[in-house]
This record gives structure tokens, sequence and C-alpha cells, in this order.
């Protein structure tokens, strides 16, 4: 399997989504078609089901009790998967949506089935403990660290320190919750 | 200059930053290359221009004293200029940028000499006047609008609406700046 997802991602790269083909995956993979077929419909399931699998699971820390600190792992985790070549695949599946749209969705249905949403998953689970107001946790919320890590990305051509990374969440996430840290220290 | 301008532009998205050339932008204007020569050394210095003279100035309203308005204001005027030739020409600029890394830096100071920057303007607007505490205005904070536009944007495919824009402003960008707004209505 495992080769099977490094095969569609590396052909991702060298071809293009729109020439992607069961005949190039099997071929780099050194696997007969049919191998494929036993399995998936289509490339673009392949394409799929390789991000699936990368799509890393964050382990918000309940018995630590430390939002900041899981807040800021959560962005950690976001760059390690941006770095993975699945990060690149997604970005060519957003790039091409209008060539592509059921399959945008489908990505879509992939990140929420997983359920592993970085920040998300983290202020979530802190508003089930109460420790946080569930009506703050809006969507718009959800994606203020995402937000702020991929414009910096854009700007600046690399990856935030992880200074930075505390400074979104000290200045950004945990003020758009209704927590204010005092005295952060940088 | 208009024309000029434009050329540039149309010539950039049929030939890329690479291939860009004065004989191109001249062919395209209709003009002598002479004349182009007579103002810039090089298509780059063409096209930066085109962009400074494209990028919009953000009046905030002094008299009206509104913080919330002048802020959903500023995002949508983000939006217009997202939509003008330009984007795509400062997106082509970034994605090349380990290319053309002067040109980078040099697109860098033309946003920071026009002092036009958005959600930025307002908050040191407001910051002068004693509205909000400037030790809050941190160029993260800074950024947080525009972040989650862009990520809507590349996220759904399209421009996010005037409620999503009032949504950001409240429950993202004026919480970081320590105002909560209460019984916003949506």
């Amino acid at each position: 399997m495992a080769a099977l997802h490094d095969a569609v991602l590396a052909e991702l790269d060298e071809v293009g989504l729109g020439r992607l083909t069961m005949e190039g995956i099997a071929r780099r993979a050194g696997t007969p078609k049919t191998t494929l077929y036993r399995r998936w419909a289509a490339p673009e399931e392949v394409l799929l089901d390789a991000i699936a699998a990368a799509y890393p699971v964050e382990e918000p820390s309940p018995a630590a009790d430390d939002l900041r600190g899981d807040l800021i792992a959560a962005l950690e985790l976001l760059l390690e998967w941006s770095r993975h070549p699945t990060a690149r695949a997604v970005q060519a599946i957003m790039l091409e949506r209008h060539r592509h749209p059921g399959l945008v969705e489908r990505l879509q249905g992939v990140f929420d089935r997983s359920g592993r949403r970085f920040t998300a998953t983290v202020l979530q689970h802190y508003a089930r403990l109460g420790h946080v107001d569930p009506a703050l946790v809006t969507p718009v919320v959800e994606e203020i660290g995402e937000a702020l890590v991929f414009k910096h990305i854009v700007d600046a051509g690399e990856e935030p320190t992880r200074q930075r990374l505390a400074e979104i969440v000290d200045q950004a996430i945990l003020p758009a919750v209704g927590i204010r840290p005092v005295g952060a220290d940088y």
C-alpha cells in the first residue's frame, strides 16, 4: 500500500493531475494494473487514499490541560504535514479545482471524516472540557491559526519559527476564545 | 502610462514572468521600445510600476469613528483589489520567488512605501487615536483579516460574503485588539 501511495504522489508531481492514469501509477510502482483495479476504480481514488493515509492525527493531551501548548503543537503538526508530498497533492487539487470540482468535495470529505483539523481539534476538545466557551469556537476562529501559518509561508517563502507560532496562538487564537495570556514571554 | 501598465500585465499573463521582455511590452502597447527605455531600465520595473499604480488607497473615516465598519471596508477593498490583474501579477511573482528573489523584496518595498495595508492601516489609525491599545497591534494581528480572507478564497474557491467578512472582523480581529462585540447580528 505505501509503495502504491508513493507511486501516485510521484506520478502526480511529474505529470500533473490532468494526466494521472492507472497505467502510469502501475508502471511507477512496478505492479500489474489489475492489482490497482482490484482496490480502486480510478487514479483519483488512489490519490485520495494516499492523502487520507498521510493525514496526521492530533492527540490533545487532556491530562496536561495545556490549551496553549496543545495549540502550538497543532500548528507544529500542520507545518510537519505541509512538508509531506501529500500536501503538494492537496495544493494541486485546489489549484485545479475548476477542472475537478467533484474531487475537491471528496477531498473535503476525507478531512471531515478523519476529524483531524489541527487547532480546531484542540479548541473543540477544550470546549468539551468546559475550559473554552463553545459559542466562541466558530468556523472563523477554527481557521485563524492555519490561515496565519499559510499566509506566513506564502509571504515569507519560509516556515514560521516556533516563536512566531507562539505569537499566533497568544495574539490571535487565544484572544478569539476569550483568553488573553498575561506576560507571554518571547 | 495606463496603456503601458495594461500591456505589461497582459504580456505577463501570456508569457509568464521568466519571458517578460521590453520588446514584448512595446509590441503589445504599439509603442517604440525607446519610449519604454526612457522611463524604465527593465521589464520588471514596468511591472512593479503597474502594481504600485493599481494598489488601492484605504481611507479610514476618522470622523465616523467606526473601527468595525472601517475593518469590514478594508477587507472589501482587499477583495476588490484581488480581482484586479495586478493581483495575479503579485501572485505570479510570489510563486516564482525562488527564481526572482530581488523582485519579491522590491515588491515588498512597493507595499511598504505606499503604506497601504488594508486592516493594518485601519488598526494603526485607531491606535493613534487611542481607541485601540497600540501594543496589541502586532505584525500577527495586522495579518489576521487578510489571512482569513485568503484562506477562504483558496478553500472555498470563491470570495467570502459580506457576512463572512463581518464574522472575521467580529470573531477574530476585534477580540485580538481587546474588543468583544456584544450581540453582533448576523
